[in-house]
């Protein structure tokens, strides 16, 4: 069969870029690390966006949007910012083509060369951080609390669908507060809300922390993070909220007048996910027959597949779907009724579990005279014939239970390879069995640097919460044996 | 006062340019010709895009992404398309910036020149039909209805906020299709999508039609556009609908095996509105006074405003307030309660009025003892003091009445400045004074092109609908004398 996939076990890259383009999520196009989203992939999407819409208006944000280009002289302004963001970018320098005088289709015309070149956003810092300028003046003005959904560009030299890409989807948040107190606050209400937004609607299990300094936004003073761990074992970094202190309101000269009257600069957060999300979502729930999809972001939750053997029966069939249809709607389920005439159940059957819908019905000739349905459950590929009667219930609450079910999954066997490491050589080889590795370490970049160069391992973060009771204890560092106040969390990352 | 707008009747331009910056719907930005998009002004583009991607769904359509970059080759490959696009775009000709080795900041690393230079793209035909190819084999991978909400860019020298920008938001749709009737079907569908939306939402009545081939899209068979009459006299584009026949399918060689197992080209559509659409808004229906936003689109329909004179008062607006706000809300009224209290009332009526807010209710302490408030109307500008029981479907009725009048309104307003012309002299003095000219034309592009160097008048569309009875009758040219089947709309456009 054309869509089976490389098993996980054979070859795991492999398998998730083989579901990738098999269950219709997204394709390499013809330049080079950017992506097509094709439409099923950016359904997930679009539920995503939704949801994390609302979330960020329930907390008093709104939306804008800032320009796709960045003066270069921009990216100097902040030091740091530069340094981190200004190396690997598409630069636009003309404004024209012309027809090639020879003949050769067109040729930049080298008489519209822009005076100051204009980068593709990688971040929108910069531009918006000038922007607010106009927009401050006094402590009235703030705070401000603002979003964009937009299209990055990082020219990534090795890509990979989603997961890194030279351009991607993404929001960012930037916001603008009167005091450090405030804008940290945001800093960390916004990594609450990523955090909720993983767990209860993605299905992941995700660690709240703080990054390193190494591992820092360029021009943050600290880096909140979610971390989340893949099913073969390495990390993956699912959002991130930065507090930005004074850094851009210094480097773009943002001031205000304060209560008490006196001039300021201006404090910042920043904070953003991305479609890096929709590779989380496939690693971290998946299987052999493809996608698994949570029913808080699923496209459809349910699917409809009618058994027939004649155009009779599927009348039939059609009357008994259309009457529940209505139901299973009114109960707040997205359905699809598949009765397409050109593909075979079995066919069908195939393409849902590789689409990852939650719930399957299929239902027969057999199932009319009887008042069944057959009810199939993607997440653990049980299923059981069921009374019809009733049956928008029963699928409310398997849906909800199919949530439950596959955060467990996910959250016991990150659970599985979580564990303390003590010694640096017991960590040389635990670290090549994937997972997350608790130790303790000195707080400087230069041992973090030798652990990363040695054994390819960073530090995911130093978590907010204990990940469990003995990781906030005291204790000595793996590799120097100096003092450290608690244990971070190592893993090797995508 | 800081707020107030220059008098359309002394300075139209002016005028627009005031509102649109002074009631926070955009600015420019750093970059030459690209806006900053703010909040308000984005909350307006969000309920259009909600609107419209509805109504995009309900017609079958989805939603995908394709890359913002183009290669360059790309453009070439349809001949008129690089004519009518390839000339004035953003040109990406590097991907790496390097540390200026004079310590200038960062400049354009040399040896990060890309092969081939990418474009930002203006429009996405090239880079979707090269996708598609991969994407059709057979008939029954047709229809593809796909739709693509994105940033564009094109670089234009003389740039208007709204109206004509270098970056813009929009949504392109783009569909292929088995048969040449399929097709075509397709793109007067998605012209009535536009022409529901523009006149049930946006209140704008539009005249549907088809351009001229010197006004086609580069690359179009045949373009369908809705065209709109602003308060000024001068014509706006709304939307466009293309036919675009095999010519995209030829130019990336995307063939399917027909029902009938013949190798055949696929036929295309493709539709669009952008951002510009919120020009028009602000054209056809604001005032002196700011903005006047339709019911359907406006971010919230009604703002409360609290009267009082102590705390005391305050409280007991404020009770009386959050008893109403949950039946307003559950009328399916959008509605913001302002109890700020570093702002005055006046104050915040003039805003509100700059705003466009629909409806303003204001709440005394005389209203509490009257069991009445104050209902004021954005349209009009009229107010008067009605019970506050059943306020709800009162305010209800409301909104459907001034989405009703402002409509009529601009409909009005086009009638009385829509008439026929009959000779090219008579025409010369009435294009003069704007407005809809209902002319007879000889159909060849020399005439249009003449019409358009002497008077700077266009044909705005043939339309497909008599505009009124008579204009469908015969009759001769009035620059050439030869005969014409029926009348065309020319005008001065944005």
């Amino acid at each position: 069969m054309a869509k089976e996939l490389t098993p996980r076990a054979e070859n795991y890259s492999q398998w998730y870029l083989d579901l990738v383009t098999k269950a219709d999520l997204a394709e390499n196009s013809a330049v080079r690390g950017c992506m097509v989203i094709k439409p099923y992939g950016y359904a997930i999407w679009e539920k995503m966006q939704r949801q994390l819409d609302d979330m960020f208006k329930a907390t008093r944000h709104v939306n804008a949007y800032f320009p796709l280009f960045i003066p270069k002289s921009f990216l100097s302004r902040e030091a740091d910012h530069v340094e981190g963001f200004a190396k690997e970018c598409a630069v636009v320098t003309h404004y024209r083509l012309k027809n090639d005088p020879n003949g050769g289709g067109v040729v930049v015309d080298p008489a519209a060369k822009l005076e100051e070149e204009l980068i593709v956003r990688p971040t929108s810092e910069t531009i918006i951080w000038n922007t607010y300028k106009g927009w401050i003046q006094s402590w009235r003005d703030l705070p401000i609390l603002v979003n964009q959904w937009a299209n990055v560009v990082r020219w990534e030299m090795r890509t990979r669908l989603f997961l890194r890409t030279a351009e991607f989807l993404w929001q960012e948040g930037h916001t603008a507060h009167a005091t450090a107190e405030e804008a940290l606050e945001e800093t960390r209400k916004m990594l609450d809300v990523y955090a909720d937004f993983a767990e209860n609607f993605m299905a992941i299990p995700v660690i709240k922390g703080v990054k390193s300094a190494n591992e820092r936004f360029a021009g943050a003073l600290d880096t909140y993070c979610i971390e989340a761990l893949m099913q073969d074992g390495k990390a993956l970094q699912a959002g991130t909220s930065h507090f930005l202190g004074q850094n851009f309101a210094k480097a773009f000269d943002v001031k205000f007048i304060s209560k008490e009257n006196r001039e300021e600069y201006v404090w910042a957060s920043s904070w953003g996910v991305s479609t890096r999300l929709i590779g989380a979502l496939i690693m971290t729930h998946s299987d052999d027959n493809g996608l698994v999809l949570p029913p808080n972001l699923a496209p459809y939750q349910v699917v409809i597949v009618p058994i027939y053997k004649n155009f009779e029966q599927l009348d039939e069939i059609n009357k008994k779907v259309n009457e529940l249809l209505p139901k299973l709607r009114a109960a707040g389920i997205s359905v699809k009724y598949d009765n397409a005439d050109n593909k075979k159940p079995g066919w069908k059957f195939a393409e849902y579990e590789l689409k990852g819908v939650p719930v399957r019905l299929a239902l027969g000739t057999r199932d009319l005279e009887n008042h069944t349905v057959e009810v199939a459950r993607r997440d653990t590929l049980t299923k059981e014939t069921l009374p019809i009667e009733g049956i928008e219930t029963v699928i409310k609450n398997l849906l909800d239970e199919i949530q439950k079910n596959i955060f467990k999954k996910a959250y016991d066997y990150r659970a599985s390879v979580t564990r303390e490491v003590n010694s640096y050589e017991e960590f040389k080889v635990e670290i090549e069995k994937g997972g997350f590795l608790l130790c303790h370490w000195d707080g400087t970049p230069e041992t973090e640097e030798l652990i990363k160069n040695e054994t390819k391992a960073t530090i995911r973060c130093i978590p907010l919460d204990p990940v469990d009771e003995r990781s906030r204890t005291a204790g000595a560092c793996m590799v120097t044996g100096k003092p450290s106040a608690q244990r971070v969390v190592f893993a090797r990352a995508y």
